[in-house]
């Protein structure tokens, strides 16, 4: 298994409503945390890469303005997007950049103030990451596109409401546990089979909520890690790929086949199967997400998914552990951050940081990042 | 020197005012030209990387539009964007996922559509390129931002408005031979001192235009390239630094100190000084900029770069030639796609394929492609 780059420092600020302050202020929250992690100082950045979604905020180029706030002039940076899986596109670079030589050490900053603007606009924008030309002109929102993979699975697979409802129960459970989530309250299962319909079949407590964070990931390589004697947690696979942005140009709304590929390529780089998985983080920007990824990670068989939430294997104490820092359902899902939140959890879990949620001996763990409705889909593996 | 990864396919659209079609069908029209050029199709390309600034088209994500429709699913893509630089940063980045092991044939695409705006609101957004909360507010814009280095040049090393005007004559006579120029009208000295003031010192034959157009670079591992028995040009060097966005940052307005840097690095990786540079793509936004590139690449010492435009040096005749296609101010300027454009002209030249603008013999190519005032400086340093 490779170990030639390890990530060194971890970030997160907390996942707010209403955010009050900018965003150069909202990436130090992470940037903060994540360089006292790695015991580093600015100087020692070798390049930064800053991954959010525009036009939600009012600054263009958001990465010189980051990068000067920050103390990382002159050193490289640039801005990375994939919409919602914009930061985990952004490790898969900063390993490259590593991997290849260019550079040592590289800090990967997500960031999103969604609040800058109203729900319905960024409803609007969101929308507009499909085809403005042939899908988004007609309506289409993320929540409806979630919910056509929602009626899909549930007619081929029978899978129901119900099902949905539990993984929502799993993530409210956890998300109180989470001083970092934007939601941090228990939901009885009628709760949310309850709450109002947004788009059938998907309900209000189907989704995850927009939210203002910051995450910053520090990446270096093999040698600068020793010289640094710094805690380690290795990149052992990536996978990356897309499907057709267009709803048309897939072959089923069962799954996300760019995430089985993405999955696929992270296994094999990692040399590992999903079944050496120890714990896990999967982009449930809505309940039917997570259940589709249990099924296209290998987690379970196709259809086979719902046993998973049923059964109470993707709980602390299951089988697989997926999701127990609370997930987007609770934490909030504010785009550019969202990937390096997950990463981060996972690296505390392999470093047995994770207080109340630790998995016992947890050596691997898997972080599944989406951007759209799976047009683009990242895996990364990491190990301890 | 390095010959690692090698750019093996070259394409670009005409760069036009009002272009009629798509931000995918003028992507298209870079990405045809470069496969042609590298005899191969989309199922070879094993990533793509989309260049461009938000906000001047209405889709967001292009990336994973812009994959679909040229046939690039389900490999990866995603954009990347340090403003007027976008494209040779994802050049760069391309290096680093080749070099890295993880891609073995990438397509860097860049375009911008800029006609989909008024020109007004392109200087606005483009204002919002600086800092939102304590520079842009006050009006500042990129030709004013060109102005003040403008007038410090002048002030410190005694360079005159004549001497910006004789840039914008080569760059015009230059022009009259690019097909795929904007502007292709030869100027005379006097009618670019006589044209109207934008900002003091800078005049309108000082400035390039906004444009719609597209660059596509195809670049591969040695291995790859020698598999498809391509033409090879090779990346011998890659310098990337930074500047402070806000101007109040910087020690000096004589010069940009992120290309200084890039430069030392890019010479350092090739192991290469200025001397061994047969031609030489500059970012001549305005002329000033291309004033003060002599100097901060070193192909003059500072305060001598007027020499160089004074003495001929720079025209194809010359010591050094520089912007032979035209360069920004005859091409015009479609931010994601100028530095792609750039790069194409190097790679021309150097496979001895330049036609009319043919250095003879050379073999050494440099592009300078800035973004911002600076704030972002990229040096890539060709070789045949």
């Amino acid at each position: 298994m490779p170990k030639d780059v390890a990530i060194i420092g971890v970030g997160q600020s907390a996942f707010v409503r209403g955010y009050e302050g900018s965003i150069r202020e909202l990436s130090f929250e992470a940037y903060r945390e994540a360089m006292q992690d790695a015991g580093i100082t600015s100087s020692e950045v070798d390049a930064s890469i800053v991954c959010s979604a525009p036009e939600y905020d009012k600054q263009r180029s958001p990465s010189g303005l980051i990068a000067e706030y920050l103390g990382l002039n002159p050193q490289p940076t640039f801005a990375i997007e994939s919409v919602c899986s914009s930061s985990t596109t952004g490790i898969r670079t900063a390993y490259a950049l590593i991997k290849s030589g260019l550079h040592d050490l590289v800090a990967v900053i997500g960031f999103q103030k969604m609040s800058e603007i109203s729900s319905a606009d960024s409803q609007e924008r969101m929308g507009r990451g499909a085809d403005i030309m042939w899908e988004s002109p007609f309506g289409t929102t993320m929540p409806a596109y979630y919910a056509m993979h929602a009626r899909s699975h549930f007619n081929t697979f029978g899978s129901t409401e119900k099902d949905l409802a539990l993984i929502r129960v799993k993530a409210a459970k956890y998300g109180q546990l989470n001083d970092k989530a934007v939601y941090r309250k228990d939901l009885a299962l009628d709760q949310v089979l309850n709450s109002d319909y947004v788009t059938t079949p998907l309900k209000r407590f189907d989704c995850c909520a927009n939210a203002d964070g910051s995450s910053c990931i520090i990446l270096a390589s093999a040698e600068k890690a020793r010289e640094l004697s710094a805690k380690t947690v290795w990149i052992m696979g990536l996978g990356s790929a897309t499907a057709s942005l267009s709803m048309t140009g897939r072959n089923s709304y069962d799954g996300l086949e760019s995430v089985r590929l993405a999955a696929r390529q992270a296994y094999e780089m990692a040399s590992l199967t999903p079944g050496d998985i120890d714990v896990a983080e999967v982009h449930d920007c809505f309940t039917i997400a997570e259940l589709m990824a249990y099924e296209n990670l290998g987690f379970a068989e196709p259809g086979r998914g719902v046993e998973l939430i049923r059964d109470g294997e993707t709980y602390l104490e299951g089988r697989i552990p997926v999701n127990v820092d609370g997930g987007l359902l609770s934490k909030g899902h504010p785009i550019g951050a969202t990937g390096g939140s997950q990463v981060r959890t996972i690296v505390l879990q392999l470093r047995g940081e994770a207080g109340e949620i630790q998995v016992p001996g947890a050596e691997i763990g898997l972080v599944h990042n989406v951007g759209g409705v799976g047009i683009y889909g990242n895996v990364i593996i990491l190990g301890s």
